[in-house]
C-alpha cells in the first residue's frame, strides 16, 4: 500500500512562514513565550493541523494538539516538538518536529492510509528555557510534573511562571487536566535537528538516536579574602577566582579525557565579587552543567570534580561549597523503537546510523510515562541556538518520510 | 631644641571622630566623595587646620590646604594625604596622614618651633577610586594632570566628573589655579598605613617607602564561538572562559614565581558573555593589574604574559586582544629623603627599615613634579579596604613623631 511522499517545497515555505513571525527587535529569529508573535504562530500552527483535517485541541497549558482517529480503539502514537526559540536562536531547532509530524500526517491523510493507532500532532508550549528559568512547560505540564515550585520561579520583572500563564487565559488551577495518563499514549516520536556535527563528520542526512542523554548542573561557591591588589603578596592570598579558574579547567581536562562514551562538562555562567580591578576576589559562583548518557560515568565524573574543588580550595586557602541544582537520570530508547527506526531509514536507502542526544527536548519529558523515540536530522557545522542555525531542506524532508515510515512500521507492532 | 611630641590620645579622639562621619547606610566606615559625609568630614578638617594656626585655603578642587609660614622664602614642605574612602573601608586609609600631619604641624606651633621652609598640610580631594573610575582627583589636579579626558568619565547616572565638581561649586574651568609650580615645592611627605603585612611580619612599628611601585593595567579581550553546552563535543568547542581561565592562571604563576622583586598581579574584575548556564562562553573581558617597582621586570612580565595569552588563544582556536590601558612608572624616592626618615625614625630608638609601596597614594601624582617620601605604619594582618583596617595608636603616633623629624632634618638639608 502506497502512501503520499512528504514535499520538500512544502517544508521549505511552511519552514518561512514560521521564520517570518518572528520578533524583529530581537536578533536572529526569535520567538519568545508569552510575546505576540509566539501567540501568532500557534494561532498558525492550530490553522495548518485544521486544515490537515486533524481535531484540535489546545489544552490547559496551551500545547497545540491535533489528532487522527484510529481504526482501533489503542492508546495513541504522539508526535511533536515545539515552535518557541530562544533568544537570537534559528529557523530549525523545535520545528522542524512539529512541521515534519504535521506533514507526515498530511501525507497519511492524502493517501488515505488507515492506522490502527490514533497519531497525535503536538505543539508543545515553550520549550525552551523561559525568562522564568524552566523549560519544557508545555510537556512537563503533560508529563504531569510541572509543579507548585515550578509555577512560582519569577523572571527579572517578579512575575511568576503562573502568572504569565494566567495572563495568558491558562489557568494553572487546570494542570490536572493537561497531564496524560500513560495508558492513552503507545509511543512518544519526535523529529529534531542534532545541534552537533556528528552527522555531517560521518556524512549522513539523518540518524536514530539511541539514548537521551542525563545531565547533573551544580552550583560552585567559591570563598576567598577581599585583599588589596597590591600590597598583599601573591603567596598570602586567597584569591577566589584563581582557585575558580582551577576548577572550570579541571572539570573541561575531566570532560577532555573521555573518548569513549559521549560526555561534556560546560561553566558557561560566573558571577565574581567585588569585580573590581584592584580588589583580589572574595567570592565566585558558577555552574557547571555536566552531561552524558551513561549515568554511572555521569556520576563518577561529577564526585571526582567535587572532590577536585575541595583539594584547590585546600590548597589555596578557600572554602568551596558544592550545590547539586538539577539531576536528570539519561533516558534509553527502547530496542524495538530505535530498530524500527532504523528500518523505516533503510527501507529509504539510506544506512541507518545511532547516535546520543546531548541535548534536553520534549522528548525528556514524555519519556518520564511513556517509551520515547527520535530521529536526527544533520546540523550545517553543528551550530545551534543562532541565527546560523541551518539544516538542508532535502535533509528536513527525508526526516519527515522516516518519521512516516516509523509511525506505519510502529503502528504494526505495537 | 626640643620640641613638643604628638599626642596618642589626642590622634585617637580624631580618628574617632572622623570614623563617626560616615555613611549609615553603608557597610564599614564609608565617606565617598560628592556625599554630605565627605562635605562635612571636610569642613570639619579645615576648622582643625585653622585651630592649629594654619592658614587655610580650600583650592578650585577641594582640597583644602593648610600652610604655616617658614622663616626664610624658600618652597614649602608640603605634607598630606585623604580623608575619602572606599565602599566598606576603614578607619585609617589616608587619614592617619592628614591628622599625622595636623598633629605635626600642631607641635611645632606648640613649641614654636621655627622653620626656614614653609609647611603646608593637604587634605587632598577624593584620593580613592571615584564613581567616574578617577582617583586622586585633588592631587593630580595639582600635579596639573586632571585633563578633560578624566573630567568627561562618567558614573552610573551619567553624570560626569566635571558636572560633579560643578554641583559641589569647584568650575573645572578653574583647574589651571590648583596646578602647583614645581618651584613652589621643595618636597611631599606622606605618612600612611602600609594596607600589607610586611612590617607585621618583621614586628616593625613603621617603615620607609623606599620606592612606589610602577604599575600596568591591560584590558584582555577573548572571543570563541557560543556553542549549545550538550551537543558541541568537548574537542570542537571554542571556549572563551576556558581560555580566559588559563591565562589569569598564567598571570598569577609568573607573579607567584618572582621571588626577589616584590611583583603582584590580579585580575578581579571578568564579564564573560552570554553568561548561560548552558552556552558555551563566547566572549570574556578581564582586566589584570600588574605591579612592581622594577620598570625592567614589569615590562618583561607584562610582555610575557601577552605573549602567553597569544599562545593560549592560538591552541584554543580562539582569538584573544590585550589591549594597555594604564602604564604608570615606579618611583624612586630619592637617598636624601629616604635617609632623612631612616634618621628621624632611628631617634625614636626605633630601627629603621626599608619596604616598597605596592598601592598608588596621592605621593604617585605629587612624585610627577618633586620629590616625595613616605613612612608606613603597620596594619593588622596586613587588611585594608574593609572595616577590619586596623593599625596600633602607639604605630600611629610614632609615625607622626617620625614625621615631625624628618621634617626639621629636611628643612635643615633642603
Amino acid at each position: 500500500m502506497s502512501v503520499a511522499v512528504p514535499s520538500g517545497a512544502w517544508l521549505a515555505d511552511e519552514l518561512q512562514t514560521l521564520a517570518d513571525l518572528r520578533d524583529l527587535s530581537r536578533p536572529g529569529f526569535t520567538r519568545r513565550p508569552f510575546t505576540k508573535w509566539y501567540e501568532e504562530a500557534r494561532r498558525w500552527i492550530a490553522q495548518r493541523f485544521q486544515e490537515a483535517g486533524l481535531e484540535i485541541r489546545i489544552d490547559a497549558v496551551g500545547n497545540v494538539i491535533g489528532r487522527r482517529r484510529g481504526t482501533e480503539n489503542l492508546p495513541a502514537i504522539v508526535l511533536g516538538s515545539h515552535i518557541d526559540t530562544v533568544d537570537g536562536g534559528g529557523r530549525f531547532d523545535g520545528i522542524i518536529g512539529v512541521l515534519g509530524a504535521l506533514e507526515a500526517a498530511r501525507c497519511l491523510r492524502q493517501s488515505q492510509t488507515p492506522l490502527a493507532h490514533p497519531v497525535e500532532v503536538v505543539s508543545f508550549f515553550a520549550e525552551e528555557p523561559t525568562d522564568f528559568g524552566v523549560s519544557a512547560v508545555g510537556s512537563r505540564a503533560m508529563a504531569g510534573v510541572l509543579d507548585d515550585h515550578l509555577l512560582q520561579q519569577r523572571d527579572s520583572t517578579g512575575l511568576t511562571l503562573g502568572e504569565a500563564l494566567l495572563r495568558s487565559g491558562y489557568d494553572p488551577k487546570n494542570l490536572g487536566k493537561v497531564r496524560r495518563a500513560a495508558e492513552e499514549i503507545s509511543v512518544y516520536l519526535e523529529l529534531h535537528i542534532e545541534q552537533g556535527p556528528h552527522l555531517e563528520q560521518i556524512d549522513k542526512p539523518i540518524g536514530v538516536v539511541s539514548a537521551i542523554t542525563g545531565f547533573r548542573r551544580y552550583r560552585f561557591i567559591w570563598s576567598g579574602r577581599p585583599d588589596h591588589a597590591g600590597t598583599m603578596p601573591m603567596n598570602l592570598r586567597k584569591d577566589a577566582l584563581a582557585g575558580a579558574c582551577e576548577c572550570i579547567l579541571d572539570i573541561e581536562a575531566r570532560c577532555r579525557r573521555e573518548l569513549g562514551t559521549p560526555l561534556v562538562g560546560t561553566v558557561g555562567k560566573i558571577s565574581v565579587s567585588p569585580n573590581a580591578v584592584n580588589v583580589v576576589t572574595d567570592r565566585v559562583e558558577f555552574i557547571a552543567d555536566i552531561r552524558s548518557p551513561s549515568s554511572g560515568k555521569l556520576e563518577q565524573v561529577c564526585n571526582e570534580a567535587g572532590a577536585a574543588a575541595k583539594a584547590i580550595a585546600q590548597q589555596r586557602g578557600l572554602a568551596v561549597e558544592v550545590v547539586a541544582i538539577t539531576a536528570e537520570l539519561p533516558i534509553e530508547v527502547p530496542p524495538l523503537i530505535r530498530a524500527e527506526a532504523a528500518a523505516a531509514i533503510s527501507d529509504l536507502g539510506v544506512e541507518p546510523v545511532e547516535l546520543v542526544s546531548m541535548a534536553g527536548h520534549d522528548a525528556n519529558q514524555l519519556a518520564r510515562m511513556v517509551p520515547v523515540g527520535m530521529i536526527f536530522v544533520r546540523s550545517k557545522d553543528g551550530r545551534s541556538h543562532c541565527p546560523e542555525e541551518e539544516s538542508r531542506i532535502e535533509d528536513v524532508r527525508l526526516g519527515a518520510e522516516a518519521l512516516l515510515g516509523w509511525i506505519r512500521r510502529l503502528d504494526r507492532k505495537m
